[in-house]
């Protein structure tokens, strides 16, 4: 018989933490008991899974005896403070926030990449930054065909990544009534913002770095990534321009190839249907969606393509999931 | 005394060609006489220029006698139908249109880039594309200094660019209401699409094949641009993420003071106070803004740059006027 889990989840009432919850049961995890764990303003609030409702309990140091998994997506400061008491309580944390992605001793995953890496974890892995995990889903395969030299990424970042005030500040822009909350710089309405997380010195954006960094941490491989991230008045997907250049040659056919047999990837790329990856599309499913592939005529061995995921489903929720089934793989 | 000019708008009621007649009355053009032009259907319309109110008039053969400078903005098949008669009744034409654009005996001006090119017409001037005259005016003045390599961008594009129309789908799919007409191969609210005018054979777009074909005319030089053209739910301006390959070094500091004092940009590159070019400030504005400008780490010679300008103006209504502008500075 199937081994049943506890899994609990940090932050259950966030836009990602309801999404790991619908996910579980979806991907049908075997969840002997769900753990839902909020602040103390939501406990109680009762959450919905597998036709019945689980009501949410105040985080504290003490939520994780008995626990299998933690999946954490409530911001970096809860997951540094109850991470590691939740290791130290038996759990596996599946993290999604930033704070120990960069963390030489914790792996950095995502299951179609690196998915040796989740078994060499001291309690500890990390869920990759948004944008990244589906720009490496597609980087993976062709790498192995080609050697990537250089990436360029421009992104258009839905407001979901933002979570829900990101959601309310975009339709109360559009409602044109009061915000209840701002949570960009400036409108996000009709406009783009090319600022996401903080800027650092040199001029990028935290968000930018994540996505040169994470890159070449989960490919365990030193490929150079440059990246302008941009918001953008979009709720369902993050989309991305990503300019690959090669070591060898890659036909298009062949890159097309390669990418319909790669795991995760559905392959959406007809222009004479109109055929090609959206974010209203691509919003609610699990899968990397490519199309736009085309020969980069301005290299000798380029491609563009265009990339789009559910930033909340594969480029959070989905994937941490996906950690914990392959963890389990190998325990059954 | 300065020499007043009879001026044709052929488009007159459309989106640029509105726009033209406003930019002619802000810039002070010498108008002694405004002709705005439209298909019967327009016919009668009034159009407010310096205070007063101009008739709109049928775009016949016949519409060009006396005219001096004929601004063309309703299609390529008018351009191509009417804009060879306007030259033989003695107008210069100024085409927005793509009709003329890589015709070699026709120039294709932008004033801040090329002026010299527009003294070379042979009666009619071309336009260009609209994300082709932002992205050179702040392309020239960095080739003269560092020497162009290569150029990857990826744009982020204004519905204004697709007409009253593009606007209309936008505003009608928002309000949730039926469309007053579908204009967009697809859904444009809360969405993105990587697919601006018509596919070519080889998988990239027009509007895509226009920066690349265009940016070299326009430069003078075999500059490679491999560009990914997509449209978003914005109404303003047109933003691109442009990264620049060049020859030689090219400090960050020296990148931005060049762009400081180069004709028509305004740079806007303040993290610390979240100051970056945005669409809804570029709205209704001449001028090209710039920020987001920093060193690309993935390269030797590399910037990446964060380039946005109003599509209606400086990318059509403005540079037409422009040009008229630059050639009448000759006459006087």
């Amino acid at each position: 018989m199937k081994k049943l889990y506890t899994v609990a989840v940090a932050g259950a009432t966030g836009l990602v933490g309801r999404t790991m919850i619908t996910v579980l049961e979806e991907l049908n995890f075997p969840v002997e008991q769900l753990v839902p764990l909020a602040s103390a303003r939501s406990a109680g609030m009762e959450m919905p899974f597998k036709g019945t409702h689980v009501k949410v309990r105040t985080l504290t140091a003490e939520s994780f005896a008995g626990v299998d998994f933690a999946l954490f997506s409530a911001g970096a400061s809860v997951s540094k403070e109850f991470g590691p008491k939740a290791v130290l309580q038996g759990a596996i944390v599946i993290d999604n926030s930033s704070a120990f992605r960069m963390d030489p001793d914790v792996p950095l995953v995502v299951p179609e990449v690196n998915p040796k890496d989740a078994f060499k974890h001291h309690g500890i892995i990390a869920n990759p930054n948004c944008s990244t995990i589906q720009m490496v889903v597609v980087l993976k395969p062709l790498h192995d065909a080609f050697g990537i030299k250089r990436v360029v990424v421009s992104t258009y970042q839905s407001v979901t990544g933002a979570g829900k005030k990101g959601v309310n500040q975009l339709e109360d822009e559009i409602a044109k009534q009061p915000l209840r909350e701002k949570k960009f710089p400036h409108p996000i309405a009709y406009n783009v913002l090319p600022h996401i997380d903080v800027f650092l010195p040199d001029g990028y954006t935290k968000e930018e770095q994540k996505m040169t960094d994470e890159t070449k941490k989960i490919m365990g491989a030193d490929i150079p990534v440059t990246a302008t991230t941009v918001r953008v008045p979009v709720i369902g997907g993050h989309s991305e321009a990503v300019n690959i250049e090669f070591d060898r040659p890659c036909p298009v056919e062949d890159v097309r190839a390669i990418l319909k047999r790669a795991p995760g990837i559905i392959v959406q790329d007809d222009p004479a249907t109109n055929l090609y990856p959206l974010p209203i599309h691509a919003y609610g499913k699990n899968d990397v969606f490519v199309g736009r592939i085309r020969k980069d005529f301005s290299i000798r061995n380029g491609i563009n393509l265009w990339i789009v995921s559910d930033n909340v489903r594969k480029g959070a929720a989905t994937n941490a999931v996906q950690i914990a089934q392959l963890l389990i793989s190998q325990k059954q």
